[in-house]
């Protein structure tokens, strides 16, 4: 992991316990991690990046952005059927935040890599004049050749969800204090907003199932339609059999 | 590889040419990246990030955070003696960046990745109302076992650098115009800021004949005492033979 010398004891401190003692991490104090090859096994690799204001509203605590970080990332991994391993992690900590606020960061990111089975290992941190950014590229492995694709899909597949349709829009709403809905609803849905289930109760069904696969994040008829375009198809979406909350 | 509709046309246009044409990329339109274990080597992976401001001076041209980005990276994976192979990008395009400023990036990382044997397979595209942002994270491989660590130094072991101390702070004072040098020496004190050369020529050379390497990013001091702390020794630097521009 790269920083300066304030930056390795911050690592130190906030990152090297999301590590869990993984001995390809080398302690956080390399200039990189070394991975072992692990032979019949394929290594699925996904990188995405949240910007304050753009992928959360800009008010969140910092324990939301850990949390959309990891979920995100995890999505996509879930998609194709990947166990989740290690994680790799790049923040621009905004002048504005205090120490507790990067410390509440971290303990979330501890906590969620705990939950999901990741182990850090590497990474860097600066700082930046504006809003926080980061992303995070995390491996996961599947067995050899079963890795779900987007391009799979064979004419007559059956389209499916893992999920109700729209509840991350819903769940904007709700974070933004808009829409009609109870008490517990408006709660369950900025829940799913901020921290949303990534489907990795479903990755050996996937792998065992489906012919293509992919996370909605663009929303159902986008990420129906690259799934479709990729794989040389048209797709037909059934609206009367999509769940809804 | 992520990004919104419009994100995947621009994905297309500007970054699929540098994945020069892996199938490990996937076309870069899936979630993720498909790497296959390679068998007696080892995955060198690194992940260094870069701020406008803050590790390049604010108005640096597009060109110059590419070639900072990649060559920052390559630099850790040649100070470990790894072979680099793949690239995952993130990026958060300024709101104030034209087009034009996205395809300058987009053409000198290419020309970077091509000139270092680099291909892209994966990564993110975001827009933040900050300043220029971007991560890369980098594999490399080694044969297994010959990973050159910061752990490695033993006791009588000789230090070494592979060029010339303080070209980089030089290289800061030239770029802003600061110091008194002739106009060849600014000019390639600026450049070696701004594209500072990894020296990929030395991978296996240091595998063959290094027991502990890094990459200075720090200074020579602090670079020194991190490899000397991650071998439980101390570190005598004789600064008469230390080679300066």
């Amino acid at each position: 992991m790269s920083g300066s010398a304030d930056e390795f004891d911050e690592i130190a401190r906030l990152f090297a316990p999301a590590s869990f003692g993984a001995p390809e991490a080398l302690g956080l104090v390399d200039d990189a991690a070394l991975i072992p090859a692990r032979p019949g096994f394929d290594l699925i690799v996904t990188k995405d990046a949240i910007v304050a204001g753009v992928h959360l509203l800009e008010d969140s605590p910092p324990e939301a952005y850990a949390a959309k970080l990891v979920r995100s990332n995890l999505s996509d991994l879930a998609a194709k059927g990947a166990v989740p391993d290690g994680a790799f992690l790049a923040v621009a900590w905004p002048q504005t935040w205090e120490p507790a606020a990067r410390t509440a960061f971290a303990a979330r990111l501890f906590e969620d890599f705990q939950r999901f089975g990741l182990r850090l290992l590497g990474g860097d941190t600066v700082s930046t004049r504006g809003p926080f950014t980061a992303s995070l590229t995390l491996l996961g492995y599947a067995p050899q050749g079963t890795m779900v694709r987007r391009s799979g899909a064979r004419a007559g597949d059956i389209l499916m969800v893992t999920g109700p349709i729209g509840d991350g829009y819903l769940g904007l709403m709700a974070a933004r204090g808009e829409g009609e809905f109870s008490q517990a609803e408006a709660l369950r849905l900025a829940q799913h907003y901020q921290a949303p289930q990534p489907r990795l109760d479903l990755c050996e069904a996937l792998r065992t199932h489906a012919h293509a696969s992919a996370d909605i994040s663009d929303g159902l008829l986008a990420d129906a339609g690259h799934v479709a375009r990729a794989s040389g198809l048209r797709v037909e979406i059934e609206l009367d059999a999509m769940p809804l909350s």
